[in-house]
């Protein structure tokens, strides 16, 4: 951590105190609007497409019954849960997720935010739902076919319950190496489903304790005594009185560090036999003498296909994240605005945590990212609406859409784990009752960072992607060629690999000024370095590849550059994130409300960038002059966004009668002595 | 984040192959042991002073009625910590705490550490025994006098169970400020202590909700009109059978993020009238008619005598969060030897967590901390122990010793809460289970960077300290005056007040080169950079302290510069911590174990130097060149390490059958594919 250490001068000639955005071909004059209604128009910006879906979660949502009851042990709670989700679907919120034929709505982006409202209520709740309708259904309406209509009827009115059982005690992350084997059996018909080890137990499956009948479970297929890989079969594996099937053993897996309303459980399958139509058979199917059969030849490309339909999990768990960590940081900001402690010296009151300088930089940077994130966010959404409801599968799109999905989901979670944590310790002790709410958020959105994919292995997906544009490119290049091509062609090729439109494209052609000397105010020099972070950490991560593993073998050379090929891949969802800020930013109308974001939007890149200055200093793309500029432009703004913070929780928006922290109720302890 | 960019050449010049430490004045070389002996030293050597107390709790505290059974309600769980606080009481862990004439041994050092081995088992149980032999009794025992000898055997035996009524619901850390009055009657010979407003409620008082009979209240005392602050006084608060006495209501926190074991609660009073007797009169006292007396004059110095002798809650603090953090580092360290995931391309074997770069860069920069910490906390016990132990109360040793508590309270505290993190995540979804012990350390540890002193709080007044030696010093000079003296005479006062001893300042005296030029892997050198950076942030920060009080008044002034006085502090404990880390190690006979020992102090200090890279290469002390070869230092140093892991492991002295998380136990889920 470094300190500014300049004593006399602290206006930061780097921040102007009117931080428009001329770039984007606006002006930000316009007559002034109340308080409230900047807070509206900015809420309505962060609120994104699927708004409406948004607003009509705030008044139903609010219904006592879907809010968590701490106090339940963890047999109530997942009781408790199973009516929510009961209710949530007379609310209809599953329906939106599956196509007409199959009796739902067809509208995908609709589904996953307004599933993403439940994290306002109930973290079991939303996972509990996104198991039944998002994983479980998902790989039913996607990998499936017509055969398969009347159990995506069934689980959609909660009829029939179901889990996903991709998961194994042995292979989180690795699914391709997944050791359960589902073998034909041409002499009945039927796929025999078995665990050959122990490692190869499903394990962790949500809704597997209690209360799922069916489970879609993900096994190799093996016909004619050869494996073809990876598929999805629908596997029943309790009776109606939730007993155990034959040949199928469930367990508990008992308490977690939170989501108590979700019965997570172990399924190991001793030989049990299934229709033939119980393969999920979109991508590939096996006729009753055992003839293997897909439309996709090459087998890594139908693993990637089948996997590739599920995009939808990570980008909700992303989404719910993010709104878990808005629900903290309203309540801790909230919680800023009026407890006092310590006596101002100058005149005897006792002042406010809010404007303590050091409060304000533990939250309100978190707030900024929160902001970045909701458009991010939104814009992911709209792109995975538009794939899934396209005529065609565009594997390029599909697979763009994948890597981001996948950036924002590593982003979203981290953001939710380091915020919700530092806003329960800017709540103190009250922080840490449950009846405050910060503690449940933390310890529910904990997991997060894991399943779906964990972190390190999703960072390192996006990593590799980026990595292949240059692969395609300068596979045959000699040595000499990759040191000329790094140098020249680089940049080009990041870029035009993900998929820069117009407006950022125009803002930066405008950065022809040499970073050192452009203002870092303005939104092209900003976006220039963040591009740069990325282009060179890509670039020289490549290089450092390619220049070990002819040394070392491809294992070596990878390990040996982990953490390099992380921070590239941490630098492009930042660059992805600023992006989608700038662009969120650029459909607001209201003068004010759009200042605001603009503010906002500087914060979110001072810290982004005071995070990696020592990456900046150290790579010369900024002088120590300019890093300490950087450093006091994050006092400045948030000394600016102070007084805005009651505005800025609105325009996050959760609404006060979801908030439902005790500490912001009780008035009594916040009077002061 | 940064990333070394660097292509070819690994080899780190930096980090010597053999980092011995040649200023110590011992030979590095010596018969090679064998792997279970060195970590034996070196588990002896963490031990420190008191090891004999670690080696009995190792043996005692195997029982498993000792351990925390996640599956009971709260009640259930505050019922069985109440049965373990009597069998603890059994095995003899209070008398230590306590002087021989009130039944005890006197033995302070003891007493913390022998408590410190309850973190293994159940924290709510550390908790509970602390507030009531720790806090309460503490209070009874060194704020009380002869005629509170029977309420301290008493509650030895949990004949009396108490609480310790400091912070209310509007004061947390302002203890000064308190609103609960006691007000002396002279014609009953009573204080009445009264809650006059809501905000006066005392809050977040553990044993409060049910079991505590009396209370240690801190109020205003008030006589004969006046107010002379804040003294401690002895409350009944429950009858027999549980109940409120009259004037007393108290009432429940319920459940927070963890230690359900531990019944929080709230006491309001209603003019609740209590014995004369009942103030403890060490330092003041109240004569029948009303007179105040002291033998200390300054109310000022009063109230921080009354305070200063409650110092072992904040070292018994810090000892526990730092236990709480072995025990998960042993956890993630032994599960990440043990899981494999993804395999090798080179030969097709699943990969180790623990062989994977980032993984290793993850866990082993906090256990190289988790060392440097326990050295550092036996240095504080034996300095508790000595002034707590010592006929006289020095007010100097006793103040260094509040700083170095505090400032160790704060570094311990915040490396639980991050390492407990780091440690859930490493380990994925099982990591998550309760099963696995990760979910319930990192929720019961939460709360411990906020009580006892919040860290922003405490890192402050370590900060506050530093400035005072300069306040003394400068007062009375001139702005000009000031600028010379900062230039000139600042390192040598911060060195001279933090005590420095004699190896330290032998190997300070011996970095004559200019930092630049020494070489990192010297421990002198290594020592220089840390002083550097605590000594250039502390004269900064005084100077525009002082630069802006100026201009701004002192609160403005103070708040402009909070992230700047944090930060001196900061770097304050870091130089404490490494300090001790060295004198530790000096005492470690076998070559072996000293030689590992060295590579973790090295990793200790790349890793510490790493994270403020950014504030070094801005402020001129390590130029970019550096700053990577400290960066590639890291990676060598973590690569050396892996190996050693189980070595490391046995080391932070969590034995085995302590440990207890199924998944190390479950060999079936580590089987590969």
């Amino acid at each position: 951590m470094g300190t500014d250490t300049a004593t006399g001068t602290e206006a930061a000639d780097s921040v102007r105190s009117n931080s428009a955005q001329p770039e984007a071909g606006t002006s930000n004059t316009g007559p002034s609007t109340t308080g409230k209604s900047t807070a509206d128009h900015l809420r309505a910006a962060l609120d994104g497409p699927w708004r409406e879906v948004r607003e009509q979660a705030r008044r139903q949502l609010v219904d006592d019954r879907l809010f968590g009851d701490p106090y339940l042990d963890y047999r109530q709670a997942r009781a408790r849960v199973l009516e929510q989700m009961r209710l949530i679907a007379e609310f209809g919120y599953a329906e939106k997720g599956f196509s007409l034929e199959h009796g739902g709505t067809g509208d995908p982006g609709g589904a996953v935010t307004g599933l993403e409202m439940l994290a306002y209520t109930d973290l079991s709740l939303w996972v509990k739902a996104g198991v039944q309708w998002g994983l479980f259904g998902g790989a039913v309406e996607n990998l499936g076919t017509d055969r398969h209509t009347d159990v995506v009827k069934r689980l959609l009115s909660l009829d029939l319950l179901g889990c996903f059982a991709m998961t194994e005690s042995g292979h989180g992350s690795d699914v391709a190496n997944l050791e359960t084997t589902a073998t034909y059996d041409p002499a009945t018909g039927e796929f025999v489903v078995h665990s050959p080890t122990a490692s190869a137990r499903k394990d962790y499956i949500g809704g597997a304790a209690e209360h799922a009948r069916m489970a879609a479970v993900f096994a190799q297929l093996i016909t004619g005594g050869e494996s073809k890989g990876v598929h999805c079969f629908l596997v029943p594996i309790r009776d109606e009185e939730g007993n155990d099937l034959p040949g199928v053993t469930t367990s508990d897996c008992g308490l977690k560090g939170g989501l108590p309303g979700v019965d997570n459980g172990r399924i190991e399958f001793d030989h049990v036999r299934i229709p033939r139509e119980n393969l999920l058979n979109r991508y590939a199917d096996v006729d009753a003498d055992g003839t293997y059969r897909s439309d996709i030849e090459n087998p890594s490309r139908r693993f990637f296909t089948t996997l590739g339909t599920l995009v939808r999990g990570r980008v909700s768990v992303g989404g719910a994240a993010a709104a878990g960590a808005r629900v903290a940081l309203s309540i801790a900001l909230r919680y800023g605005d009026k407890r006092r402690q310590f006596s101002d010296p100058d005149d005897g009151s006792e002042t406010l945590l809010l404007d303590y300088r050091s409060h304000q930089r533990r939250l309100f940077p978190h707030v900024a990212r929160a902001f970045a994130l909701s458009f991010a966010q939104n814009d992911l959404v709209r792109r995975m609406h538009l794939v899934q409801t396209g005529q065609n599968l565009d594997p390029e799109a599909q697979r763009a859409l994948e890597k981001r999905a996948a950036g924002l989901k590593v982003a979203q979670t981290r953001h939710a784990t380091r915020s919700i944590q530092e806003c329960r310790e800017c709540c103190g002790g009250a922080g840490y009752l449950t009846e405050n709410r910060l503690v449940t958020l933390k310890a529910d959105t904990d997991v997060f960072t894991t399943f779906e994919g964990d972190n390190v292995v999703l960072t390192q997906l996006v990593a590799k992607e980026l990595l292949t544009a240059y692969s395609d490119e300068v596979r045959d290049l000699d040595a000499l060629g990759w040191v000329k091509f790094a140098a020249t062609m680089a940049r080009d090729v990041v870029r035009e690999t993900s998929g820069v439109r117009q407006l950022i494209q125009r803002l930066r052609d405008r950065s022809d000024d040499g970073v050192d000397e452009g203002d870092l105010a303005r939104r092209s020099v900003q976006l220039q370095l963040f591009a740069d972070r990325e282009d060179y950490l890509t670039r020289t991560a490549a290089h450092r590849l390619r220049a070990r593993a002819e040394e070392t073998g491809p294992f070596e050379a990878f390990n040996n550059a982990q953490d390099h090929i992380l921070a590239a891949g941490e630098a492009h969802i930042d660059r992805l994130v600023l992006e989608a800020f700038i662009e969120g930013i650029a459909d607001i109308e209201d003068p004010e409300a759009r200042a605001l974001a603009d503010t906002v939007c500087d914060l979110f890149v001072y810290s982004t960038i005071e995070q990696n200055q020592a990456w900046y200093i150290m790579h010369r793309f900024m002088s120590v002059d300019r890093a300490k500029s950087v450093r006091r432009g994050v006092n400045e703004l948030v000394d600016r966004l102070r007084p805005e913070s009651a505005t800025l929780v609105e325009a996050l928006g959760v609404p006060e009668a979801m908030l439902r922290a005790a500490m912001l109720d009780d008035a009594s302890v916040h009077q002061g002595a």
